[in-house]
């Protein structure tokens, strides 16, 4: 393996880690949350303010990025870094995951043909047909350039036993083998992916082959996709204490506050996911332990910021009167300002959570944390 | 008059003055020119970005701001400044010329009558009905708080000599005289407002009437709304002298690069425009001699900035083809860069005419840009 990309566990309790994964742009300190920029934007913010709410590793969405402006063209203006303005570690996926999505768009199949050999799909934006195989998506993914870069697997639906074993598990399987093969940056770390939907038993056969093939890190895939949280929870017991101590773990497309929580307590190193940003263009604001729907009525005349205990830019100098007021109007400036809030919101969490194991008080955080949010949904339900 | 209001001239070369008006919220070194924030935002950017591009002064719609969240709702969370986060100085219009342009949006007189004590309306948000009447207008915005406030006027068309006559100015008038009785905040200067069309006999005679008022400032008013440049200019040259050397003089709603440099050649303090804002949400570069439509295909793999002579943040991180890329992907950032942009471009210029006043060469300033201007746009025949 490239020394470049050592993971080094600085503390644990329990299965908690804290970590530092070296990157060719610099140490991500896990536990990370990864905002999403899909289009090489994350939306609605610049990366000065990214950088100002605290992100480390970013994420970029390759199927997106491939179709328009193209990763030839990335390529030619210097990668994603110098493209997107972004100095800092960038994770790009394979693409797999919105093309396997593309399926449920107009209700039909005729969206995406998989094969064994790979995937065949329609643009969503022109209808144009593309193919992605693996060796196509690491070429792809050496044009974007980013730092940790993902193998091509069958993102199948989490509870059919018979077509995971026989079909998604074998073709996972195989493309990560071909992915490894045609992967040749050396500034780049290919991580491998488990899937197995909810069944421990498929989890298992996955990370052991996985495992076999020796990446620099190990994402757990196909979570968060219509199971409930307790098969989310089960799924990664089974599976984290599987995959070796000295790789990171990466929850694909996860989560919510308590997911970063119950997943770090899991043995989960890296999270990344569009809801801070999402909820934020629609006008929600995320707290450690609630939400707020800004536009509502209730803060019209409200002179307190969204969260008077949160130091992000938006809780330092606007009020929640302010914020519904842009929201209300249709001002860009509400998207921004709630999507600092939100990533700061997840940012500040997972550092907490960090500082907490390095100090050996996780357990004592996450018990907190989960009384706060009891707390919270008990004052909602008296109000 | 009050004090707080003094305006020195520094510096002057011909008509063009460079001057510091001292408000309550710090001084405006003029000339300026002020973004505008119509709904307490300057659109798509926050005011850290505002402060970085260089805004000192920024306009904020008095129609907008009592429509919606109503001023009563901003004086109660301490008024505009503490409400939009901007510490430097605010200037609120009158809402007038709203409630005048209301008339053509459905091509009927209906939503808005005129009568000598006022103007009802209907609201474009809900069609409710309401009145401004000078003093209406002063309550409000002395409500809002801002720096500088307007008098209500009648912004008629330029060139109905007999309607401006025997209706819009002796209204006008009449109504800076109830506007001035009416305003008591001694921390807000109030402007007159010189009307009279294209008409130099009634310009002089609004000029006359209002400097008798003595107003601490005196703004142009009725002009970039249709005639063309060279009766804006000629009706500038008839104005400006007739308004009082230690005062200063604001064009509203005026304009593009090249109507800074001729305004401030006539006399002119102050500016005000959308323009820099809503072409950027267009997808419209301004440089100082020349615009670009950004979305254009030519700037597709463009690895240069906008402008390479820029210094805003937008050209100093990122290149033409990403921000094009921004724009096709509808992606809010695209937004926020040309704004910023946008901004900087006019604010860099007003400094630069500023500096050049100050060092005696402002006409070699002004024939440098001219010459410049024509260079671009015979650059552009030739391509």
């Amino acid at each position: 393996m490239n020394q470049l990309f050592s993971f080094e566990v600085a503390a644990k309790e329990g299965t908690a880690r804290a970590g530092v994964f070296h990157t060719a742009h610099g140490p991500v300190l896990t536990p990370i949350y990864a905002p999403v920029g899909t289009q090489a934007t994350v939306k609605a913010v610049t990366p000065q303010q990214l950088q100002e709410v605290g992100a480390s590793l970013v994420l970029a969405n390759t199927y997106h990025l491939y179709l328009r402006p193209s990763d030839a063209v990335i390529r030619s203006l210097g990668g994603l870094h110098a493209f997107m303005n972004w100095d800092g570690p960038i994770l790009t996926d394979s693409g797999g995951f919105q093309v396997f999505s593309l399926a449920g768009r107009d209700g039909k199949q005729s969206l995406r043909r998989i094969d064994d050999d790979g995937v065949t799909f329609r643009s969503h934006l022109d209808g144009r047909r593309h193919r992605f195989t693996p060796e196509k998506v690491m070429q792809i993914q050496e044009n974007l350039g980013a730092d940790i870069v993902m193998v091509l697997d069958e993102c199948a639906v989490p509870d059919d036993y018979d077509y995971l074993k026989r079909h998604a598990l074998p073709r996972t399987h195989a493309w990560a083998e071909r992915c490894k093969v045609a992967h040749h940056r050396s500034d780049q770390a290919l991580f491998g992916i488990v899937q197995g939907g909810v069944y421990p038993d498929l989890r298992a056969a996955s990370a052991r082959h996985l495992v076999a093939l020796d990446f620099p890190g190990y994402a757990i895939g196909g979570l968060s996709v219509g199971e409930g949280k307790h098969e989310m929870y089960t799924t990664l017991e089974a599976t984290t204490p599987l995959l070796p101590e000295d790789r990171p773990r990466y929850l694909m497309g996860v989560g919510t506050p308590e997911d970063l929580v119950e997943g770090v307590a899991r043995g989960v190193d890296i999270f990344d996911c569009v809801l801070p940003t999402r909820v934020a263009r629609n006008g929600q604001a995320l707290l450690r332990t609630d939400k707020y729907n800004m536009r509502n009525a209730q803060f019209a005349e409200d002179p307190v910021p969204i969260d008077a205990t949160c130091g992000c830019y938006t809780c330092r100098n606007f009020s929640r009167a302010y914020v519904r007021h842009l929201l209300v109007a249709k001002e860009i400036l509400g998207a921004t300002l709630l999507t600092m809030h939100n990533l700061y919101t997840m940012l500040n969490l997972i550092t907490d959570i960090r500082a907490s194991i390095v100090e050996g008080r996780f357990e004592a955080f996450r018990e907190a944390f989960w009384d706060a949010r009891r707390e919270s949904s008990s004052a909602e339900e008296g109000a």
